[in-house]
């Protein structure tokens, strides 16, 4: 049994499908999970009472978070050096501060077509939140973001399993994540790394909310802009699903019982091991 | 600081949201979080492995899960008895199993709108599940689920710091859910309504595929019927909140730092405790 | 020359289109209709006034009504006892009911995906009821609905011309409707399976605003609820069709001049027989 | 009782909810129907076929088909001069036409947004003859047309009754129709009109692949077109239901049990008479 | 080089892209462009003042506007007799109007689908002015109109250049612009020739609001039907495009750098000589 | 008489109506207009060429491009300093390249959301650019740019008529454009907004295709998902103009014969002098 760990802290979209995502039905018989969050806080203790997690002795660990260079969740990189870990993160995004991440001995997956939410209380409430997360989160699914990240993790985990670690480090870009998905009309892969892209954008929309506007009717203006981008970002990457619906292409990689990887790409067919 | 503690076991929609939602922008100083998850399992054993939550002393335990009645989450119930929990789950529907629950002294909120997603190899992976979720979560959001859970889970909360512990015994209707949303539109309230239906619906069609079918064919037809349902159900919540949006009356009720609650009904006015 | 009759006792959207769907370009010449109605009357009266078809003598009668189980039809079944007569509604759904029905020599097709309307004053008025039968025999034409009801009376026709009677007996479920449809593209045939699951929803929600509420506002709620899922569910149903219109595989079997079944697939080419 | 009876020949989208449009819910206590119709039949034997009326002693004959000016309606007028008849058709449109009618004593409502149906072979099958149907009831519906021969056929029961006989004289126009509606959006009232223009030019493509193309190709490609630009009307047509929505304005017109008159305007607010 | 010169009286939507598309990547080799316009003026005077292209020595002259039987247009015409000289605008659609032109040896390319605007200050204003053009470039884009111009352009400058002058002679209908668009699928060829039809009715409505009504309300609600339907229409006319790239069938006929035509249908295969 | 002389060269999307939004009805009396082209070319030839505009004399001369800094509208600039000349184009966006513009005298305005076309031959053809510019020109339109470029250019003649000559210094960013608008619903500005940044996005992709990608298919692939972008982009623009006619809010400026500005907000008002 491979054992496998996540510390969520604060959220982005990703974390809401990231341990799932490794066992979609919930009947792989070679992995174990555990899971630790605090919630949406994210500061430099919560970053510290994931060391936790150690106990368990997890083969691999997993931190997702909003920008990986916070507080929080370097504090809790320095807790797993040495163990192998995968940062998932919406950012940094500047190649030196990867760089020193993977200098440290872990992996990244830096996807910034995972956007900060509209996170001011002049304009988000828990009804927004959940709203946006789904918009983020039909992008992430249907334009390859999830798959990318699960198929990053399944690498991950058989290399540690042969004994030859190996960790990704990738700057998810739109076409990367987009390429993931098989998609056969070039249409829906167009369409699929338009919504990626539109997502990217929401993230500049976004931290001006955020960060650099003070007045409650600009503010209010600029997350729900964002907020509606990331909403015509969802309807993009819809499209683009349907088109492949259209085709009876839509590629589909499930998890054999064993975790091995498999795919299917008619509706009816069978999934075959790859 | 008042400690909330969740576990996560499996996954049903509700869950993605249900801490966050507690502390949308994470700048609450009076709420401490712990969440523990054990991924997509829910077996009897993730039940009891839950046991580890006791230590961090909680003064209230969400239990979130899909069907209550099965062995993961009861063992986890047997655990914190004693504890005030409260149960968050899609079943069981039946009066009885939701009287015997209440009559060990838990709280429960049932939400059949949180469906069951189609579960077979034969048509789910990673990034179907990602879009099912998505689309279940802007039900949830659009058409008051969401906020009921959060209004129950604050007032619970309150009702531990007063010492008078009160603790939700819910069903949620379609009709229930969508009152929380304070739709000013009847028309907005009647899409809502009928959106909270059609994710009932899904349920029905889903459960052939997971439990009753047993050839690929039916198998994959019905999950792609449930999930076509599901949305279907979420464009239609999504025109509820479009058509508040129009009349500026979405009502939004975040939370001030000090935890309390706010409100607010048009975009550029300033929210206001309640 | 077959003599066919229609007795419509209240309405359902079937009825609109049953007689029509027999002879859709009005140039058979191997048929004649007779169709007798009392509008939207559909008591034990207009039940008994239906004796008044017998006198033109027809080889077939079909009586369509809502709820079969109901004294106008009741009644106007007693009437045609003997002679060859097939029941077309949306109810009674029980296989007791069905049975009894089949027992005295009747055929039948049940459809309960053709819905119960809103039909309460404080909602419905005759624009409104001319729009939610648009909306269901979208749902019934795009989804097989009504190719089931033209293959069965065909066949009917087919089977008496014979003499060798043979009346259908059917409860029509979401799938053997879709079935009917050959559609080749199975998303779009998910769609349509779904749209037609919706279009029963609608039935449970209607009824609660016909029968079980009594205050003004839930009634116009729930009902207002039902055509939102009604119109949700013709728009699914659209979609399912528009998927085949891309792949011009669009199913078409209309009758030949003699009565015949014909079929074609390709939107440019010629309807064959059979 | 006012005795009421309608005689459709063929089919036009209106005759589908014309007698349902008097009684929507099917509870008025001061009127009662009877409707003979032979289907999709109306040739001239038709049309004589339909003097059984006669018998049942209607106060108001309504004679509903594709344009009025061919074999069927006009035998079906000759017999029912003298009692007073309104002719609901499509056609003619021509003014001499229309005034010739009416110098026979008849009233009559032409509706040439009830277009002509692709009816050819080579396209038309029963499913897409719903569909259409469905599309066509839509925009009548929506756009006023449905309203105004309901409040004309009570209107002039109304006179009958009285004794002050009074039939109408209407070759109904899109900004007719539309301002029956009551639209309190003018964007709204707009789309309506559109939607109504655009039924008319459906009549327009659908008369070539009916009656001046020859070839498979043109045929099926013209019909194709015209249901095309009927599915567009219908999605304006909603459009338009939809923005009244937005605003809580549709207007509704029920019947009171006593046949009279009733309007309300807000969802939840209670019919009243007129 | 081949020097082609455009006076544009007015507009038409047609002209907004009428020289661009013999261009579309400014990057030919062969062609020289002098473009002359007077904005939205197209009197007498500006169709005089249209004489100074003549200096240039234009090899191909085109003349595009509303209505080419007015002053204007009629100016400009005379002036550049014996020059070879293409008349583009959405009338005279009479033909004896038509043949009086090519009697006086230009060409022309009349297209009734690029409508009239609603035209009047009750209305109209830059924006909605740009909208419309917006929506009407939309239809002629992906309906076919645009391309019919470009190809019977092109085929005109290789017949001056051969010395073999041979200018167009075409009413424009919506079946021929849609031919030349190749569509693979006959369902979105009917869509496109469905949304060209809903563009000339746009022209029909359009007309009464500039001139047959008097009355603010008349004509503002004329004119926003009219443009409702243009937008229908442009509508329409996308989901023709979004059709064939669902089935990736869209064609392409770019310019090479020499001038010749090019094309390409699916969408990662390079562009080859016709 | 007011002379107003425009030289496009090139062509971004505002081109297309800058002339017709000074005059949309084309009966103001108090301006003149000529406007010289070279179609789609622009390089110095052309720009050079332009010179030709000055003996007609023009009191304000307006040259729009894209990118300004290039060769051709430099040399453009070069020949009418002296003359009032405003700049518009989408660039440059540099702070220090617009000073050093209007140190020479120049008003400009700078629109970032008038993107790039992905002009490759790979992917654009005419019908393609045609679409491309509808979708742009519905963002522009719906979204204040055209509305601002319309009262700058209006105000810029009134200073010149009074002979205090006072051109414009913008870079227009989403929210000046949007609040040229005056949304009364901030959600419609919200969408508007977004709309905006959305199109600025479509420039970062086409810019990938058109100057750094090499080889056809990811040329190919990101032109297109630009294309789709700014399609997306349109609808949410248009979602945003559906939004305030919902409300029948929508603001109109059309100008008075005179010329003079004036504004009507509901659809049958009659439009007054500001």
């Amino acid at each position: 049994m491979f054992k496998i760990g996540f510390i969520k802290l604060g959220n982005i979209a990703t974390s809401l499908a990231i341990d799932l995502a490794l066992d979609e039905i919930a009947e792989r018989t070679d992995i174990e999970f555990k899971v630790i969050s605090f919630g949406p806080k994210m500061t430099k203790k919560e970053g510290e009472a994931s060391a936790e997690l150690k106990a368990w002795g997890p083969q691999l660990v997993v931190i997702s978070s909003p920008n990986a260079a916070t507080a929080g969740p370097t504090a809790a990189r320095e807790i797993f050096k040495g163990t192998p870990t995968i940062i998932i993160s919406d950012g940094p995004a500047k190649k030196e501060a990867r760089d020193a991440i993977a200098a440290d001995g872990f992996g990244y997956i830096i996807l910034p077509m995972d956007p900060l939410i509209g996170a001011k209380r002049e304009f988000l409430d828990p009804a927004e939140m959940a709203l946006f997360n789904a918009d983020a989160l039909k992008v992430l699914g249907a334009g390859g973001a999830v798959r990318l990240v699960q198929e990053e993790l399944d690498l991950a985990m058989q290399s540690i399993s042969k004994g030859e670690i190996k960790l990704p480090a990738i700057l998810a870009t739109p076409e990367k994540c987009a390429e993931r998905m098989d998609f056969q009309n070039p249409y829906a892969r167009a369409k699929a790394v338009g919504s990626l892209y539109m997502a990217q954008t929401v993230a500049t929309i976004d931290a001006q909310a955020c960060f650099r506007l003070k007045e409650l009717e600009p503010i209010a203006l600029a997350a729900a802009a964002g907020h509606e981008v990331m909403r015509a970002a969802a309807n993009l990457a819809d499209a683009a699903r349907e088109m492949e619906k259209a085709l009876d292409t839509v590629s589909r990689k499930p998890h054999a019982r064993s975790g091995e990887p498999m795919k299917k790409t008619r509706l009816l067919e069978k999934p075959e091991r790859i």
